[in-house]
């Protein structure tokens, strides 16, 4: 991939950003009022859904009634392992309770063991349970090989799921334009992609809608965010100068810099230290020795 | 409380301690051959049981049929933020597959705005659905002040579940004697109280134990730990040796000094602050200013 820096090129109104937002509250500890805050956030600002836990769905679609705004709910999040049939369960009490869409997340570790039929069967009965909600499948990148990060993009395709996402947010590190650029490449131009996890900034926002491919359109491009209000005023400020342009690198823009030895498998750390080494960039690397 | 920080005098063999075990592999990218391995390991060390996500309960019971080693799956893990009804589904599932043993997430946002009936509510439903299985409720400590740790424990027996644990290992900070000692204090003697996440020694294991007043009995106190093998083999070259004893000082044990910034709500972190500078060892204080 080539690598992108041309972020600066990026032309999209407040208002379009706000779209493609998906309104995110997901720590244990948020409470009702928090959610309900969420809410008139999300009213204020025009974001496209709200995403929280499942317990506050009900919730959710009460006090978002009589708007646009979609509630979003995850399932088996975030590590992915629950049983197969609960995820189901816990898709379809969503959508009873009035979810629009179920961010799922994907089991991992069949993933990474080549249980190909596991994985696509577990993914294929959350869609089955959600009926016609919206479902994105959260691949969490950061836990994955390139190869079985295509692979994860494709069960996705196969199991008739609408969206991949990248991130949980809850794993090592978040959305990279070089993820987000491999995910679109492999699902092609008709499925949705969720960039999601440590979108704190506009530039972070930018990076993620370029990597995409420019689609400004919420039901081919997500970005799942708590910052969603940071993203919005940041580009006001940010449009009365470039300098956060100047000092891009690449290694910025790569999942590689977040990568924390003990927030993962020691295989999975290797991996991505070797491929630092490799990179045509390295002359930059300012992460690994 | 007054600290305590006198392990070595703790009395126990390796294969007390052992039972006192649930060994553990709980992280997203575990596959089906780390989960064999986890039983065989639980085999040869005669581990009290095995800690596992729910789409591994089938696999570990198979595995360890015509063994006397336990199967436990967490359920609404580890955020506790599942909708009531799937935590109960999770569970029934989890109890079908072969379960014995329900760890399950309390739901911390609901506990903190107050929602008691909620909370309890919760936690009825899962031991219903958990049938004759044992079940032991999360409390999640990092993100609780010490009244909400109080409530969560009373709340918890009341439920009729049969322990409180400490922490899920994915928190901001996992099991610290200042905290076990509170839970043992609340629920009594006749309740079950485990201590899990950051055990990653003996001399971890021994302050626990002795933080819940020094009970070697599987059926009241258990470690949760995915580091049991490491524990077990510490006993040998420790017993040589009280060195480890020596550098005790008070803080280690407090769970304060595990407090990071970022890693929970703002006034989570300055509720751990302000009890630090309110502390009687506070001349050691070595964690904040």
């Amino acid at each position: 991939m080539d690598i992108e820096y041309k972020a600066f090129q990026l032309e999209i109104t407040p208002e379009e950003i706000a779209q493609l937002i998906d309104h995110t509250k997901l720590n244990a500890w948020e409470g009702p009022e928090a959610i309900k805050n969420l809410c008139r956030e999300a009213i204020q600002y025009n974001f496209y859904s709200v995403c929280l836990n499942s317990c506050y769905v009900s919730l959710a679609a009460e006090t978002l009634q009589n708007t646009d705004i979609k509630v979003c709910s995850v399932v088996g999040f975030p590590l992915g392992a629950m049983e197969s049939r609960s995820k189901a369960w816990e898709t379809q009490q969503a959508v009873e309770n009035g979810a629009h869409e179920i961010d799922m997340v994907i089991n991992v570790g069949m993933l990474k063991s080549q249980q190909e039929k596991y994985v696509k069967a577990d993914i294929e009965d959350v869609v089955s349970a959600a009926d016609s909600a919206l479902v994105k499948v959260i691949i969490e990148t950061c836990y994955l090989t390139d190869e079985e990060k295509i692979k994860a993009c494709e069960l996705s395709k196969e199991s008739g799921a609408d969206f991949v996402k990248t991130s949980t947010g809850f794993g090592a590190y978040g959305a990279f334009p070089y993820d987000i650029n491999i995910m679109r490449k492999i699902v092609g131009p008709n499925m949705g992609v969720k960039a999601a996890g440590g979108i704190k900034n506009f530039a972070d926002a930018a990076r993620a809608i370029l990597a995409n491919g420019n689609i400004i359109d919420p039901l081919k491009f997500r970005l799942g965010a708590s910052a969603g209000i940071n993203i919005i005023n940041n580009m006001k400020w940010l449009s009365l100068s470039d300098n956060w342009v100047i000092d891009e690198i690449p290694c910025r823009l790569c999942p590689v810099r977040a990568t924390t030895f003990g927030k993962m498998s020691e295989s999975q750390y290797s991996y991505h230290k070797s491929r630092c080494h490799m990179c045509q960039y390295k002359q930059y690397n300012l992460f690994y020795d």
